[in-house]
């Protein structure tokens, strides 16, 4: 947090401010208090920072958050609701008291707070200390991912078992006399997080022709011959953090160039990892993997390798450092993906994604799920 | 849409605009498009709307999203951030290019958009259409709930029959010769959940004195003789529709005024919900349970009934319309929970919630799982 008070007495504010509930990221890294509904986080230098809850969520608030949990009573809201009868002008008024003059705010301040701050006070935004914060993480955090890796791996393990022991009818994989499809893949590997207190959205389990649409998560039966990718991206229920991970398998080889861009893809995530450490730049670790995929053969941009190599991964799925076109030095802490592939419409599409943090002597890899293709 | 069109020229905006990932409730409303990393939605009157997306998602956009999709090479964006450096003043001002004029916004736009955009012309925030909107369910919207009902109820299901079937050994509940614990009810709920496409966080299995604070999830081992709260909030993975239910148990009858509490909640869910209908308030339907648990003999406000009656339940777990004071005027569409608790410090609490829809005659209650406190 001191980073916070440098930013504060930096732009000569007064406090620092979120509100939102812990589905804002910001938010749920600075209070660690898990709630849908909104609320207020005030930090002035020095001080821990507090959290204005509603009364049936005080004792929950002591007991969970990192913030100094006050009741909307305490805070003056209730009161200053009887007054002001809009609720966000009453929420701003209630803020800029807190504070005691001019705030800083995060990016992702909902607009309606911020302009009613504005009628009070200077209005600050703090584009980059919350976020480089978020991108440096501590070993608490550090054993969060892990944590959500490990889940990941063992979601992983079901749906790739699925695929390696299911029976082929007419290039059809059946198991347990029905076909196996996306949908039935999805839920074994969801119901193996819920076991390990983890969740997934949107997990993709794609076949043939819409692997080379890398965000579409797949339906119907999956076939034999045509590559299959699997990208889990669970979050921890408790903590909030997330891993991500993805595989590429096959039921028997597929036609035309489909085990050439797999080698080449393996090849690229091995030279993209070899070259974290900090200082590094998340551009020339991309570049890196593009120019090896162009002696390969592979062409990079609108087609081929169409994305970035990899995101940072914490209370978001994709956050900062960036490893793409543009991307700054990596620090100890980062916890980026490694995440090639190549995608071509009427052939398919192959992806390989692991997740490393950046060590102080160079990088340390997540993920010890085997990389195999032809099951 | 058309009462968006009402406000945009009500408002003499030339377009409403969204920014954000589906996280955001109202882009995910708007553009019906699921997403991680933000997205542009800009809608002119009599315009579908269109949303901005990266050129990997136009493809799956096309075959997903409500708005018709162009890529940010398409909408100048690339361009735009060749000339402008800062990617938020050139987003702000692909917005105003793509808008032609001032702009409508939500209330939940971050605010480091809207304060660019107000630098190019006039920042009008929309408090209310798109709210009033999400709150009235159109059949299709009505029919996502009510599939995730279902799933919240063979979840239920599960979480009851675990309590149900427990041993009971010295008043700890056993299953399968080891202690039956809120972490291993919530994951058993949760794989139940995955096979039906749902999800659920932050699902409540709370024992004993726990239960008095509404909101603390539960840990450990499952008590005789003591009241189990089971509150789950699943969401549908692929329409991102919620719904709510809570049901109160124990094995054993508790000691104190617990089962007095049960019978005077469970009256209260009676009377609450036979007050549902278009032109009741929400204010008159919490304040009328407020009355009859009065003659129970059971207070409102900082002890017993210490929350409002319900509120709207949709693309999140808590919208429009409240049940409670101040609530405005019910109308057919709205979703609502109503789920009167009462909570004493040292005793326990209790809690029954079913969802109702409102309908032009009425009300029809979705939940049809039974209550039953004692099993």
């Amino acid at each position: 947090m001191l980073m916070l008070d440098r930013a504060i007495r930096g732009t000569g504010t007064a406090a620092y401010v979120a509100y939102g509930s812990s589905h804002n990221p910001d938010v749920r890294y600075l209070t660690r208090f898990r709630t849908d509904d909104p609320v207020i986080f005030i930090k002035r230098p020095e001080e821990k920072g507090m959290i204005v809850v509603g009364q049936m969520e005080v004792a929950r608030a002591i007991r969970e958050s990192a913030a100094t949990p006050i009741s909307r009573a305490e805070s003056g809201l209730l009161d200053m609701m009887k007054e002001e009868p809009d609720p966000v002008k009453a929420i701003a008024r209630t803020i800029a008291r807190l504070a005691g003059g001019d705030v800083l705010v995060p990016p992702s301040l909902p607009y309606q707070v911020g302009h009613e701050l504005e009628a009070l006070g200077r209005v600050v935004i703090d584009a980059n200390s919350v976020r480089s914060m978020r991108s440096i993480k501590d070993t608490w955090e550090l054993l969060q991912i892990q944590a959500v890796q490990t889940a990941a791996e063992a979601a992983m393990d079901c749906g790739v078992s699925l695929v390696r022991n299911a029976v082929t009818v007419k290039d059809v994989l059946f198991h347990q006399d029905v076909p196996l499809t996306s949908e039935r893949v999805r839920a074994a590997m969801h119901k193996s997080l819920a076991d390990a207190g983890c969740h997934a959205l949107d997990t993709i389990v794609s076949c043939g022709k819409d692997t080379a649409i890398p965000h579409v998560t797949g339906t119907g039966p999956l076939l034999a011959h045509e590559p299959i990718v699997i990208d889990i991206f669970p979050q921890h229920d408790y903590s909030g953090y997330f891993s991500d991970m993805t595989r590429t398998v096959a039921r028997g080889e597929p036609e035309g160039d489909v085990t050439e861009m797999y080698q080449a893809v393996r090849e690229a995530q091995d030279r993209g990892q070899s070259l974290l450490r900090p200082g590094a730049t998340g551009q020339e670790v991309h570049q890196a993997v593009v120019d090896l995929l162009a002696e390969r053969g592979f062409e990079s941009g609108n087609r081929g390798f169409i994305h970035n190599l990899g995101h940072g991964v914490g209370l978001e799925v994709h956050e900062q450092p960036s490893l793409g076109p543009g991307g700054g030095e990596l620090a100890a802490g980062n916890v980026v993906t490694v995440e090639p592939g190549l995608y071509y419409e009427g052939t398919g599409g192959i992806r390989l994604e692991n997740i490393c943090a950046i060590t102080e002597g160079g990088s340390v890899c997540y993920t010890r799920f085997p990389r195999e293709f032809i099951l």
